[in-house]
This record gives structure tokens, sequence and C-alpha cells, in this order.
């Protein structure tokens, strides 16, 4: 399967355009939109999110990342495998996390750098040119090896492990945030929107309107309203401050 | 085939991931989203729209149904097998409607409590973890004995067969309502939004800014606008009535 | 493979609708939504959006081309056959640049009025009851005779080659119009939303929140804002005028 993270939008032409490159080199692979609305041009939000929700598809999976607001610039293009599943995209940040989690986990990955190039490669749409062909390629069994040589991607050593921030607000005005339910105590109270946030375990645990953080399904701290919208009540938006606060606050 | 009606909303992750586990669980079955903005945690409304649009799929059809305001409490979940199409989500009165025709159609419908649980479920994602593991093990070919037991179906007997309210509002501004065409009089004119709103065949058939109601190509009570919104001119949202006036009003 | 040109919008049952419908009709066959969101009720514009996009898809593609404002009225319904690719839309323009430019390549196309009518036409979603169908049967090797008489297909010959309007606007608030890059000075500069527009080569090589205009990944001169929305920033919608200026101006 191949799956797309991407920032290029539901609507318009974007999406379509690279499903059909997909479909075209890599036929009766499914290709399935996850993200179509990654942080705009922001991959270090985007970094978070998709270590949380690239970790829930099996190996094998193959993955186009496309967060690239250096487009068009000097910026590499890259196919990482980790934890068995390929990556393909821009080096600008965007597998950090995911990087640094499968080190973590000892299963080191490995990275190339992207040296073939199509017949025609626009300026803007690297998506579409470069990417989705690469991706199409290792989905139906091609080695990196044959389209990229071996490298070592640049490192942002300066990322927190979990951030503490607003990368997420879906359908439902609800804001996910950059750390890990696992990085942050049960009982802990987030300080975001100039409110303090208890957990919950569930919408129907904590009063109509009232804010409340809980883990989600792909294991990040979200921040929600029962029967309200999270983002509009505390005034979020992608990189908006969420911390912990001490015990004692 | 398997359909997609949820209100999970069309950005993010939610529809990618259930259609990732369609797609490995019941690799070569189309899983087609329908709606992904059904009224959200609204099953009454969803309801009425759910009947109008399930109707049109040929039987076979697997239709997974998710609008689901009670995920994580004591809510139960339904297998419904109606004129040949199995339906998969939430006990909530989102099946009463689709139900009550099946019935009085004379084709008596089944119902099942889904008792499998998948080896993780999320609190808050049971689209994903629960019933589209479900939908695509009917979709091919296993049998609702396998992961479920009989049971009879909670109901929503307070509920009128045709509902005087807005059910969904699309792209154009076009307000559906809960009523289908033929329980309205060809000539009745509705109450809605502080206007009285007569029929007409087409949209070219009124004046340009005119509002008028019409039979929808899935046979709703639908009010719309020449050359414009009738969410806008009228002030529409879900939930909003829309009466049939007495014939001298 | 099967593409979308249509201004149904993303939400709702439309899409899903007409990919059910080509999913049945033509299995196997992948349908891959272009634009869902062409300019809406706006065929002269969606022209000039379609003829650069469709350009981009190889021969044998089949294109289902929905911007139909006259539906329930008289326009006709047509297949097209230019430069290797079918078009199954309205009679009303929206196949005149597409139609003009394989004229004019030397490449005549060739046009059947749909006379197949299917058992149930509804007055208002042919692009699912009529026009899906036929897609569906091209796709799956019928000719066009099979369905559809010979006929010479209604021209538009006052409208431009190249439109100096907005004909599109992105998820990001890039302005696309209706100019083709080979058609404009490379530095040529335009006058839109009361501004002078001067070209770049990419986002990067201007100053955040200045707007440029540069030739996109499809050909059509596109008007962006570096780090900014270019439709706010300038008011723009479709429609719009954006006009290239005398090079003294």
């Amino acid at each position: 399967m191949i799956v797309l993270f991407t920032d290029f939008g539901l609507a318009g032409p974007y999406i379509g355009q690279v499903i059909a490159v997909l479909t075209r080199e890599a036929p009766g692979v499914p290709a399935v939109s996850l993200f179509a609305d990654a942080p705009a041009g922001q991959p270090k939000q985007s970094a978070y999110l998709l270590a949380a929700y690239a970790a829930w598809f099996p190996a094998g999976t193959v993955l186009l990342c496309v967060v690239d607001p250096g487009v068009g610039g000097a910026r590499r293009a890259l196919i990482v495998e980790a934890e068995g599943r390929f990556y393909v995209g821009p080096e600008n940040g965007l597998f950090e996390i995911m990087l640094r989690r499968a080190a973590f986990a000892r299963r080191e990955a490995q990275c190339w750098e992207i040296a073939w190039r199509p017949p025609v490669l626009s300026a803007s749409f690297h998506g579409r040119d470069l990417f989705a062909p690469v991706a199409a390629r290792l989905a139906r069994g091609e080695t990196p090896e044959t389209m990229a040589r071996s490298t070592v991607p640049a490192r942002f050593a300066d990322w927190p492990d979990d951030l503490g921030e607003i990368v997420y607000i879906d359908h439902y005005g609800n804001a996910m945030t950059g750390m890990r339910g696992e990085a942050v105590a049960a009982a802990a109270r987030l300080a975001c929107g100039g409110r303090t946030i208890a957990p919950a375990p569930t919408f129907s645990s904590v009063p109509p309107g009232m804010p409340f953080w809980y883990v989600n399904s792909n294991g990040l701290v979200e921040i929600a309203v029962n029967g309200g919208r999270a983002d509009r009540l505390l005034g979020l938006s992608i990189g908006s401050t969420a911390e912990i606060l001490a015990a004692d606050a």
C-alpha cells in the first residue's frame, strides 16, 4: 500500500494527479490519502504528526510524504527505510522524529538521496513528478539502490522528542499536540489557550462544553470539548503551545 | 462494494485509516466514501439521510455507518441485514428509518450484536478498530454469525417517518430535508427560514435568486436557489425546520 | 483510467455515487477525481482549466466532465474524442478550449451526441445517471457509435484562446489564470487585484508577503504570494481579471 501524507489540500488537482501517477506506475497497489492537510509548509509540526500516524501502518507500507516549503530550492530528496516501512520525501526535518524513534528502538534506519530524475521535472510539483514515481517503484519492489545513493540525512537535534504545540486540528475542532500519551503523566494538567486542561477518559465523561485531554487513537495527547470545538473555545491553531503543568501548579 | 457513511470529515486521517483497514482486510473489494460529512454527532438527522441514500445501492453492498457520539460509552455495536444490504454501526437510531422502511416493505430485517473485538480497541475510534474490520469480513463473505449474536435492535418509535428538518447542506448550499418526495404533495408549499417555498421542476425554471423545492436525485425534498445558496439566503443549518404548509395557508 | 473533472464539491454524496457507478460498470478501471471543485456552474472558466489539466493525461484516458448549470434543460450530452482521450459531458462550452487546441494541433477531434438513456434519469444528477455510465462503457472499450450519433458540437468562437481571468484558487490561496505560460512573455507584468505583479521562478526567490506570477506545473500562469495567500492579499475570486500590462506600463 502507498500512503500519502501531504499538505496539498483536499481540493484541487494535486492529490488526484499524484494518485494518477501512482495508479499508472504501480498498477494494482492501493494508494490511500492519509493526510492531505498536514500542517501547510511546516515540516516540524508535520514530523510529530507523521511519526505518530506512520507507526500504525504495517511493515511494507510506502509513505509518500510531501510537506515541502523548499520545493524549487536546494533541499535534497530522500528515501528512508525504517522499521520495515519506506518513506519518500524532502530533506527538511519531516522524517526527524520518525528517524529518532526508529533509532531508539535499535532498528537503525537507512537513508538514500534520490538521484533519479524524471524526463520533465516541474519547479513546483515534485510530489507528482519526482516523489510519486519513486514511491511507485518502491511499492512494486524496486530497491532504493536502483534510483538513489546511500547518504546520511540531516538531523534536527534541537527538536524535542515530544512537542508541546498543536500539530493538527481536525474536522470536529479537536486539537492534537505533538506529545505522545506515554510522555505525559496520566493525571497531568495542560496549559493551553489560557486554560488549565485536565484529562478525561472519554467525551461522555465530562460535562458539555468542558475542555479535556485524552490520548487519541494514534497515541497523541489531544484536546477536545464535549459537544464543542476545542479550537474555537481555546483559540487554537497549528503551533499554539500546550504545556504540561508542574504537578503542584 | 463497501460504502462509508460517516461524520469523520473529509480532512484528517480518519477516512484514510478506515480505507486502509478495508483495503487490507478485504483486498480487491472497492471501498467508496459516500458521506464523510453526515450530520456530526446527530444520529437522528443522519438516519433520514442514510435511509434515502442507502436505498440507491444494490443488494450485496456493505454500508459502514459511523455517526457515533456515544463512542466509548455503553451503546452496542450492530450488524443489520435489510433488503439485501449489510449495515455495520452503532446502536443509536442511525438505522431506525432504514429498518422501518424495510419492515414496511415486508422484507423484515435481521440484526446482530457484534461480539467480536479486535486485539486493540481504541476508546475513540471504533470506526477504524471495530466497525471497519467487521464490514471487511462481511464484504469478503463471512456470515454475521461468525462474529455477532442475533439480537433485537433498540427502536426509536417516536421519530416520524419523514422529518421536517434540514438533514444535509451540500457544496452548493442546497438544503436536503428528511422528507421523501412521495410524502409531500407535488404542489405543497414549505415554511422554511421564514419564507414560503413553492416547488419547481428544475433550477432553470425559476428566476435567479428565488428559493424553491424539488425532489432530489435520491428522493428527498431539497430546497435550493437558482444561482444562489439556499443555506445563506434562508439562514439554514442542520436541524432547521422545514414544514409543509396547510393547503390553504 | 477514468478521470473526474466536476464542480460537485468534495463534500456530500456526489463524487461517491459517481465513483460507485464507475466501479460497478467498469470493474478494475481506476477512477480518480482530479477536480471536484471546478468553477461551480461556470463552464467558461472551467474550459480553460480542463484544457490545461486534461493535456497532462495519456492517450486512452476517459475524462468525465460535469460543470453543468443547464442540467434539466435542453443542452445536449456529448462524447468528444481528441488527441486520443475521450471526454464525456454537457454541451455548454466546457470542451471549447480543448477542442480548439486539438484542432490547432491538426489532430481533429470527433464528436457524438449521446443518444443512450438510462432506465431512470433524474432531473438533477446526469453526472451519476447519464455521463458516468457512458464514461464507464468507453473505459471498458465500447465505441461511441454504440451509444451516440456523430454530430458537430456547438462552438464558442468569441472566447479567447487564453483567458485573462482567475479560473481556480487552490488550497494555498494560489490563483490560476486561464492564460498559458507560453502565451505570456517571460518578463511580462500582470495587473491583478489592483497590483502590478512581476514574474519569479520560485516561491523562495521573492520576499515573504510579495505577490508574483509563475508558470505552474500544468502550464498555466498562476499568481502566488511567498508565505501568504494571493486570494486574500489581492481580493481574488473566480472571474477576477488578470491582464497582461503593456511592456512600457
